[in-house]
């Protein structure tokens, strides 16, 4: 299992250009950002007060957020993605 | 539904040069303001101390904001752009 | 009405080498201050402990401000100006 | 009057290369702080927590300031500079 | 011993295309986070308040990390790189 | 008299190469520290709750700072600088 | 005596590539740390709430920092360097 650290989120990207709730990706596509769903997310972020505020999506969720963020992981043959909070843009209910 | 995070906000961007509320969008707009119509607000933007401060405009509000802020989406076939409370500069009433 | 967001103030500048209040542009007024009237303001700055600090200056009050500073926005035919509090330098009274 | 806001001050610059207070500037000078007579300050700096912090100069102060810094300004005949507390290197006394 | 100081992490790097507990590094391995086992961690990191936040991941743990990131040294005839905490991507369980 | 503002240092530079308490400063000096002595201490630096630190040296005491640091200026004929107090490297005693 | 001011840390560089509690410098030590013994700390680093922490290291303590940090200074006939507490990777004990 991938355990993301802090106020990171591991994503399963969607293929561009699929609708996903209704999201399609506009072809010129220059810094649109894309879809994904959410497979599991970090403790949260740490604030200079020492509190922890835990990430505002959850485990399934589906969101849009920047294309150009994150690094990209192949874990048991699957591609993710593992991005901070702040790259995540939208949730699509 | 698009629902922002954090402290974005989904607008619906009017057509440039359309007067809205006596707005108008002078030819050499270079980095001129846009208007558009608030669609969405997300929850707020987290303090360093944890408290979370509301976005300070409202679904259905006439803004004013930074022509080349934000990240633009298409959901349901509609054209939205989903912005930072800071890229806003006015509300038109 | 035009009402600015956060710490913003909507400004009605005046012509460049005009005396205003004693004021003059000097010709090479390479990043000379610029003078103007404060139209609206904004609810104020949110400081990292969620305090608002009320801006500064008030509707009717004649400011220097720095020129190249803030946004051009044309409303009912009137060219206005909307700033940040910090782009402002002096009040002329 | 010029009502300088925030931690700004109004100086009257001094000639250079006239000694105030024993003060010569060097003739390769460079990036040499130039002096000047406070006219006016302002109500002081905000700090993050809300508290305001007087400027720790007054009117009728010769100081040194940092020649490249702040806004020159002419006001009923007068040339000032609108300069930011942190500018100011010494008071001369 | 290396004693890593702060909120850095040493850590014994995996071998490239190794799969770790199912994590596979593509060959276009450009900026692909890379897996290693943490030896060693610091104190943690002290806030603004003076609180100390303990690292979140301990000895024994497997770790995705940033390829780029950290320092490379010889300890005893072994390869180790010494880290900080913000560089850690993932816990692999 | 010099009064140094805030955590500024007023500084009597000594020259390079001389031995100052056994500093010898090496002849490819390229960024290497100067040594000086303390003519006076500013009041030192205001933190964000606006509690003020003093400065860490006191007139009299020889210090060793960085050599491109501060500004110089001639007062009564005589040659200092004027730098901040995080420019001073260590004391000489 | 060098005493260092605020979180900084003199330090006694050990020649490269020598052994010190079994760490090589590996030869292509671009930007590998290089390691030292600690000759005297600072008082430490103030906090933006006027606390001030400790260094973590303490004199006679042998270290590995980053090899392009510090101020380097001859005293007594001896080469120092001066480093912030940042730029210490770990301890070798």
């Amino acid at each position: 299992m991938l355990k993301p650290l802090g106020d990171r989120v591991v994503l399963k990207a969607e293929e561009e250009e699929k609708t996903v709730g209704g999201i399609v990706l506009a072809s010129n596509a220059k810094d649109k950002p894309t879809t994904g769903k959410v497979i599991a997310v970090g403790a949260g972020r740490t604030l200079d007060n020492g509190q922890v505020v835990a990430v505002s999506v959850k485990e399934g969720d589906k969101v849009l957020f920047d294309k150009y963020a994150g690094r990209e992981v192949e874990y048991d043959g699957e591609k993710y993605l593992v991005v901070h909070e702040k790259d995540l843009v939208a949730v699509i209910d």
